[in-house]
């Protein structure tokens, strides 16, 4: 196993294959073993075919030697959450109905990495059709927390955010219904970003809610991030929900890492009753950082109300009960309990009900596009608690960790999660910062930003000790 | 009376205002005669202030005179769809409910209206809620259509059409949520414009279904509809459905009316079954004017499914009955029998179908926007059959005179309707013209070249016989 390979950073990863320093098999067998060290005790992949991957890379090497290098992407080692359809490759989304489905076509953001050259180390571990609260997979198991393998990952791309602490993967894309990008990698101390609601292309992406999924991408650190984003993001004419907005640099916009004279809000003190008090004094301190960095910071009233969070959870439920109504019509022995109870729930909203959740998620946006008239962006905590326990609460644990995530899927505005400190007992804080829809680079040059003054993105999981 | 007066078009009226050869309070008060003269028998309008008219139009005249022409609807007499929300003046959409209802504030389109220094003649007769199929108003009676007081204008824009094909006002606004504003304009052989979904502000509009909802002129040519349009048109921020896309010169581009080149698709016969002959052979020689003007005619496959109705409808009837929600509640006496049963079945819906026809609505969407990659417009007739009598099968004839145009507010394309013959039976033919989203030019310009090159829009209805 080569630590230094390992440790290498996507864009670092990238320059050495470019310049054939390192060659992507190395890189991929270094990541391959990794996984065979760690993840058995994590459970964070699903499915592995280094056979497969190992053919990737060389096919990856093979094609820079003759000249033939895609860009920066090329021969990295990246795993998908197992809700991306992969051609010929199993694709569960943690369920037992789909235990053998393999899909005849890849999805639109596997297109895109095949042809940016990416190699796929494989699929990874999930809530059950990413709709579970328990995060305990009846059937794949649970994904354990790097920093402390008695937590949980936070779900649903739980899989990945583990991988990526553990690093058994250089990058990963997930999906965020209700936070599912957000809290994993708050809760173990990673990077994610949901990129604003038809960004990028959901097609073969099994839904969970087709109104408030985001697909979007996970790694180490924000300039990765970006380098992600520029390969899956845009237009999809083959998406019913992809919209045609024109595309930034995204690449290119992090270099500027410049926030002197942004405007930032950062939620006042009243929400500070369900948060954790060192989580609060860390963004707080984040705050700060974009200060000295020539921001004017102000305190906002961040009251997203209750009703809020009930209108994100009617339309989750009713669309999942809508794309699951076959399988609870003849498949439901094979839902686990937790989500089939959650489905039988969403067959019983109203369509009044719902009406009425998805046109206070209209005007919700609205008010916070007058907002991001205002501000650049905005702070939050990504999640008012640390990784929890495996066992404690569920549902009222679900209820605090989407709190300050699912109003950004109701309201589809790019949101990313990035460290931000470490609590007393040894866990990752996450700090998210928003802005208005379309406008990930904000979020990306202040992710940079504040990222490039602090060292929290480079402080490893209790695995490794 | 002066029939001259009221036989000028828009345009010719608007020219002769800014010429000072005609007075805004001779126009008005010519248009008040009219009304007088014939609406105790079409009953067209719920409410006309006649004095409040004739002081607007006093307004318009002295502004004129200090030399402050405010553009081609200054001083023009233009009268509403009475759920247009008009400051101090009753605003009632048709139910007893609102019998007594003063608005604080104008609706957007009012407020756009009144800015460009038109008339306003009066509130105008529709469906109870825009809900009703039966064309009966319980509370403000029926309103008869002018070329055969025996049959239904169509709903639920009626009075407005009522009131334009009897020479009652010079421009009208109507709403169109399964195709009350392109129904009437048929059944009336007058001129309606349903724009792209997002194009007029519904800020201050009672709403039927936000999701289904258009707001947009009615008139007597094609000529004034974009002189109505251009000054409704645009973002609002206050109203969440909105889109804030650029406006083009509706009236610039009407003057065009060049379709050489142009692919034009028409409904192949296989809808014909469902067509009265007469209606389909009007439409077939309308494609063949279009021809004649140098477009290249194409029949295509034009089957939208019965389940695209049906998901309009659970949409339109899901989103009533949340709107009324507490008028189900509390003043459910106050509701017509009609009105309310079909509100009840809007309550008995569940959001697993709800979710699924929005769904499917967005799906149809982007078919039609593929569709309209290979087309400039589509043509098919607005409505199966002529103007029904009174108390014919209302729910089975709502069904055959939705079947055209709901797709377009399931899929929010630009629809515009115009006279395209008359039956055998003395009765107005409607064409509609469809293209893709925001291209409320293409079918500005498709109608101005057929009316151009025709002369039904200048037939006279039974009325003046």
């Amino acid at each position: 196993m080569d630590i230094e390979l390992i440790s290498l950073t996507f864009e670092d990863a990238a320059s050495q294959i470019k310049s054939k320093a390192l060659s992507p098999v190395e890189l991929t067998q270094a990541y391959l073993d990794q996984i065979n060290r760690f993840d058995s005790e994590l459970n964070a992949f699903i499915r592995i075919d280094p056979d497969v991957s190992l053919a990737q890379a060389r096919e990856a090497q093979e094609a820079i030697r003759r000249g033939e290098y895609l860009g920066p992407l090329h021969g990295i080692p990246v795993a998908l959450k197992d809700l991306f359809e992969t051609k010929d490759i199993v694709t569960t989304a943690g369920s037992l109905i789909r235990r053998d489905y393999v899909p005849k076509l890849d999805c639109a953001v596997v297109e895109r990495l095949r042809q940016a050259g990416a190699v796929l180390l494989g699929k990874l571990n999930m809530h059950e059709w990413a709709l579970g609260v328990t995060n305990e997979n009846p059937h794949y198991g649970s994904c354990k927390n790097p920093w402390g393998v008695d937590r949980i990952t936070g779900g649903s791309s739980g899989g990945s955010a583990a991988a990526l602490a553990a690093n058994m993967c250089l990058g990963s894309m997930g999906s965020d219904t209700g936070g599912s990008i957000r809290i994993p990698a708050s809760l173990c101390g990673i990077v994610g970003l949901k990129p604003t609601y038809g960004r990028v292309s959901l097609r073969g992406v099994v839904p969970l809610s087709w109104n408030l999924d985001h697909a979007g991408p996970m790694a180490r650190c924000v300039r990765d991030i970006a380098l992600l984003l520029a390969c899956v993001a845009g237009y999809d004419s083959e998406d019913p929900f992809s919209v045609d907005k024109p595309v930034q640099d995204y690449v290119g916009q992090v270099e500027k890492n410049d926030v002197a004279g942004w405007r930032i809000a950062i939620a006042s003190d009243d929400y500070h009753n369900e948060v954790d008090n060192e989580i609060a004094a860390a963004v707080r301190k984040a705050a700060g950082v974009f200060e000295e960095l020539g921001a004017r910071v102000e305190e906002v009233d961040f009251s997203v109300s209750r009703e809020t969070a009930r209108a994100s959870g009617f339309i989750l439920l009713s669309d999942a009960a809508a794309f699951h109504q076959e399988h609870l019509e003849n498949n439901s022995d094979s839902i686990g309990k937790d989500v089939l109870s959650r489905l039988r729930d969403g067959q019983k909203i109203s369509a009044t009900r719902y009406a009425l959740a998805r046109r206070s998620g209209m005007l919700l946006r609205r008010q916070f596009i007058k907002f991001f008239e205002e501000y650049d962006v905005l702070l939050t905590p990504t999640t008012p608690i640390p990784a929890p326990e495996f066992g404690a609460d569920a549902v009222e644990r679900a209820r605090l960790l989407t709190r300050f995530t699912s109003p950004f899927n109701l309201t589809g505005l790019p949101a990313l999660s990035l460290p931000c400190g470490i609590t007393s007992d040894g866990l990752p804080i996450g700090l998210q910062i928003i802005s208005r829809p379309w406008a990930e680079e904000k979020v990306l040059i202040a992710g940079q930003a504040y990222e490039d003054s602090t060292e929290w993105h480079k402080r490893h999981p209790a695995i490794f000790a």
